[in-house]
Formats: C-alpha cells, structure tokens, sequence
C-alpha cells in the first residue's frame, strides 16, 4: 500500500492565534500537509487572505451574515464556501480530511470536537474547553472511536512527551507549570483596579485575548489541570500546579521511583504544533526554535497564591465534584471575560461571577450532550445577569 | 513458563560507594533481588560485615593476601570464598547470575566487564571508566552478545530516561550536566594550592574519594561526555557539558524539533541505581527520595569553564582521536589522582601529568584488547615517571 503524500488538515478556528501558526507550519513542510478546510468565526477578511495564500478545497464562515462577503471575494478560485457552525461539524468529517485541528475558542469547539470524534478522525485539541466542559463525554466516546486525541497545548504537549515510553501505573504526579501571568507580582489589594490593557500585557506568550485574561485569573491553568485530568487519565489530586516565570520548563511527569521527567522549550506556540501535527512518532525537523543556554541560564519555581487567583480552587472543585460543574465554570467563566474586556466589571468580579454562577446553576451528575448544551446556555443567562 | 522470582545480582565493588547503595536496594526489594556475588579489592573488613548481612552465595576478595582473613570471618556461614581478579572474571559467567553492576573504581573494571558482556549478562554500568578506556571494543563486543548495558550514573540514567520511546535519529544534542565541581567558584590562580581536603568537599553527591578528585579536575565530567558517546552512539560534537550547580537536573537530550527533555531528581545514587536495577521497562516503587518545589525552586545553568578545567578539552581531543588515547588519558589520570590524594603533587599538576603522558605514548588507531592492556601499563610507568 502506498502512503500518502500529504495528510489533509482541517483547521477549525484559522485566524485564531494558534490556527495561524498552524498555518505557518504547513508552509514549513508543504509535502506533509495540505491545509483542506479552513474555518473562521468572524474574521472574514483574514480569513480571505488565508484562503486566497493556501488554497484550501473549504473554507467556511461562521457567523452567516458574512458567508456572501466570503464567497464573492474567492470567486475566481477552486474553493468551495460555506457558512454556519453545522458546515463545520459536516466537514470535519469528509473522507478527505485526515487529522483535524480545533483551534477554536471556549466551547464553541465542542460540537465539531464531538463530530470529528465520531468520524474517527485524529484530533490535535488546541481547545481546551472541550476537554474541560465536557471531559466525561468525550473520554466515553472516544472508547468507541478510532481517534487519537493529540494535545496542541505546550504543558499537554510536555506531558505526552514525558510520558512517551513509560508506564501510565508508574506515574505518580502531574507538575502543571504555570508562567503566573501579568500579575503574578501585582499585590492582591490592586488587583480590582487592573483592565483589560493590564491583562493583556502577557509577559512571555503571545496568545489571543479570551486565553491572555484566563491567564491573568489563572484560570486558563485551572482548565489546563481540568484538561490533563481527561487527556492523561490522573485524577486532579495528583495534578500540582507550580508558578514557572520564564515558561521554559512546560510541564514535568514524576513517577513512582522519585524520577521527574520535563519537557523545556522556548515559549514559542509552533514548537507544540509542530509536535502534535507529527504525532504519532515523528518528530518534524526545524532549525528555528533552537533554545541555547542563555535562554534557560535561570529558571525558577514557587508555589501559587490560591488566595490571590481563586478560580484555581473553582477549577479543583470543578475536578472533584465533576458532572456538569466545569460546564458551568467555563460558560460564567466566557460571559464574565468578554465583559471584562469590554471594561462592564473589574478584574476580580470575574471570580465573583464565576462563583455565584456555579453556586446558582443546577448540578447534574451524569450529564448527556444535551445536557451540556442546556447548561452551557443557562449558566451564560445566570452569568450574564449578575453583570449590570 | 514460571518467572523467576528473584534476580540473582553480582555486585563487582559492593564496599565502595555505590556497591553500597546497591546494596541497600538490594534490602528495600528483597523479593526482587538477591546479593549473589559481592566483591571487594582490598576492603576485607566490610566485606566480611556485608556478607554476614546479605549472605551472598560467594564473595570474591581480590587482593589474595587478604584471603584467609574473609574465608576465616565467613567460616560459620554457606559463602563460598575466593580471590583474586580471575575468580570474578569467572564468577560473573556463572549460570546463576542475571545481572552483573559494575561498581569497581578505574582500570580494574574492564576484565570482568568484558567477561560478562561474552557470558551475555545484563550489566547495570556504574564503573564508566570501562566505556572511556575501551568503547570502541565494548560497542564491537555487545553487536555478538545479547548483553543490555543499563547506566548508573546518574547523568546517563538520565539520557537513558529521556530516550525512551523516542527515535534515536530524533536526538540532536546530549546536553551532559555538572555541577562544576568544589572548585567552581575558586579563581584559576588559587587552583594550585587546593588540597586534597578542599578537593574533597563536594558541594552535592557523596561519592568515593577517586571520583570527587575527578569532579573537581571535571576530568569526570569528560569522562562521562565519553560514556555517553559510547552508549548512546552520538559523536562527541553533539554533547554539550552544562554546568548545572544545583545537582537536580541530571542531564537533558535535545531533539530535531527543538525540544528539550530533562529528567530531575534528588542528587542521591539510590535513584539512579534504583532505575538501573528496573530496567528494562520496570520502575521501582518507593517512597523515599520524592523531590518536592523547595528542592527545585531555582535553578542555574551556565558554561563550563575550559580554560580552568582543561582536562575537559582532554576529553575531547580523546574523543575525537579515538583508538587508544582515552586509555592512555585515563591510566595518567588514575596515577595523577592517587598522587595529589598522597600529597606528592599539586592539583594542576594532575593535568600536566595526564597531558604529557597523552603527547608521550604512542597511539594505536585500532587497539585490541592486549593493545588496551598495553597501553595502560605503559601510560602509568610514563606517568609515574613524571612524578618525583
């Protein structure tokens, strides 16, 4: 049997920051990968120009309002334009497509997710929601499926590559670093009077807005443990979280015989693209990204301050109660970040409505899809109406 | 087919200071392990007290004036008593041995190691002066045998964790880390006047007195640059020494990709040991030795010093030349440390020694085993003649 030449990719979320440098990874190996789907919310400018530079088989807007904008501007080439959120979910499970990057945002990522699961496609999750909102659905149906979930993320990343070759019943514990983000020095008594233009100013990973304020809250760390619970199969009282200032180090596995392993790279977001888009087992050769001492010359590490970034204690609730609470977190979690970037609460209402919103919504225990999708909805109404 | 429940372990230097960590594993898994050899040079003493304890079924004393001191302290028990080098080269062959740890000091190690490589026993490496004296001749003896080399050192241990599952053409770089030594900080111009006793104040590993007088020439470090050329096959340009303080990072292996894996742990031998004994495939539950943020909270990296070190740059010429010179490297080395140990020179005497006896012997581009054994003899007159 011949191997094909180029594995075709769906990149759902493009113009995203990570779906970006996705695409700059398939310019770096034009004979491995064909970019064949490529989809947007909103962004139909960039995601023009994208299609015209890459020459997809697919693009599709979202948002449908913007699908004639989309489809008049590609006229003159061989690429067929849809809209709507059910076009992603129908394409992502094309014959055509071999691996599927979600790189979309928050839960919009679940629906695809699920459908490209159950198309038995390979899956490189660079949306942690998915894993997060809905772990114990996804860790069920993918018993069922032929799908490898391959994790975009650099601390998942590290953990896949630390785990590489081991026994799973020889680990002992997760050591989830965390860079601590814009306000890891900000004294707790300041932090209401921090905006947007603060939490943003990232001081190691360029990243979008949503995943730049969860870091600010720490809440972004709070779904990485929630997402390494599912990916890994630990339980959250055997996932640390550490503060690692100079994001070098991207996470560590120690296992039962006192060994730790880590894995260090510069805090670059190709390096785990490249590494999720060669797996299984290949390393893809590059000559950037080659960390020297002088970039890991000193590296640090201290214990988090859950007094200051109370969401990590909402996500080990979230871990340790399970069934649809982590849904709700993220939904309150959504409504409250996007007000907050549209300066309507300060910075630490954002755990304020998380935590009523977790206290009001209904607990399920064992919730089905349906489920998920009537919660998510109810949480965003019960979030939304705490925020005047 | 039953398995065995216990691994019969020879212990080649169980009174030095690995043997002796070994023979602690050997008390923490005692369903695992059973002390089946122990062998001392000249320490007939604790000898006599480890073979009360551990009951092996021989011991071997190898300095035979010392003979019918052991046989007489042991009379009482069921051990069988020998001496001199030739009864372990033989003893090591026995049917019923299934692992053979390496831990005597220097030159001594390389018969028996080769007679157990020929018998086809798994040998747990911790005597390295073995693959730096005679690595091209080992390499070629493990291709006809079915012999597994495991690493002791803790630095190899750690190559040799961060390889596992990864595709050996993937590594780009070994990055060998030191911790520089007790002479780190000490200006170059104050080296002549170190003692014995500065020499022998190692800032973090307990170790014999032969091997701390080599960390604090770093002429070990070269060593084990050499080590792990052998073991893991990657030339010496792409081993890069890293000057690691702290001790918790026991070494790192770079990939084609960018990234970097690390493997850490508490600067204590029972780790490496511990993981040695394992393999393959098998980690050692314990609860001891478990490294918590306090132990890894800052650490440094920083490049060694070659001018101050030049037994470093030894090492790599002996690298790079091959055939017999790490042999004559070695054999001036171990006549230029018992010196300085003796008061008779002074602590950069050890290079001039070893660098001299390096221009001064001949070389042998392709030397057989005699030709090793040769070269040693004539690189330790050459270097005692240096010596007043």
């Amino acid at each position: 049997m011949l191997m094909k030449e180029r594995r075709n990719i769906a990149i759902l979320g493009s113009t995203g920051s990570i779906g970006r440098q996705t695409l700059d990874i398939m310019t770096e190996y034009p004979t491995l990968f064909n970019p064949w789907l490529l989809t947007a919310n909103s962004s139909a400018d960039l995601l023009i120009e994208q299609a015209r530079k890459h020459l997809p088989a697919y693009v599709v807007i979202a948002k449908e309002n913007l699908y004639e904008k989309v489809r008049d501007a590609l006229s003159d080439l061989p690429i067929c334009v849809h809209s709507g959120s059910e076009a992603i979910s129908q394409l992502v499970t094309s014959n055509e497509v071999d691996t599927v990057v979600t790189a979309m945002v928050g839960y919009s990522g679940l629906e695809s997710t699920i459908a490209a699961i159950n198309a038995n496609k390979d899956i490189a999750l660079a949306n942690k929601e998915t894993l997060v909102v809905a772990g114990q659905l996804i860790t069920e149906l993918l018993k069922h499926s032929h799908s490898a979930l391959y994790p975009v993320d650099s601390e998942h990343g590290a953990f896949y590559q630390c785990l590489v070759g081991e026994r799973r019943e020889d680990v002992t514990k997760l050591i989830l670093t965390a860079s601590g983000g814009p306000f890891r020095n900000t004294p707790i008594e300041q932090l209401p009077y921090m905006t947007a233009a603060d939490a943003l100013k990232h001081p190691n990973w360029d990243m979008g807005a949503k995943i730049t304020i969860d870091s600010a809250t720490m809440m972004n760390k709070g779904f990485e443990m929630l997402e390494a619970k599912w990916l890994f199969g630990i339980d959250h009282d055997r996932i640390e979280i550490v503060v690692h200032p100079q994001s070098i180090v991207h996470s560590m596995v120690e296992f039962c015989d006192g060994s730790v392993k880590a894995q260090l790279g510069l805090p670059d977001m190709h390096l785990p693209i490249r590494y999720a888009l060669g797996l299984p087992g290949k390393r893809l050769v590059t000559d950037s990204h080659k960390m020297t001492i002088d970039d890991y010359c000193n590296l640090t590490f201290e214990r988090p301050d859950f007094e200051k970034f109370p969401l990590l204690t909402a996500a080990y609730t979230a871990a340790r109660q399970g069934g649809n609470l982590a849904c709700i977190m993220n939904a309150a979690n959504e409504v409250a970040v996007a007000a907050f970037l549209h300066d309507r609460i300060h910075f630490t209402q954002i755990h304020d409505i998380v935590a009523k919103t977790m206290a009001g919504v209904p607990f399920i225990a064992s919730p089905s899809y349906d489920d998920y999708v009537a919660t998510n909805n109810e949480a965003r109404s019960y979030a939304e109406s705490l925020i005047q």
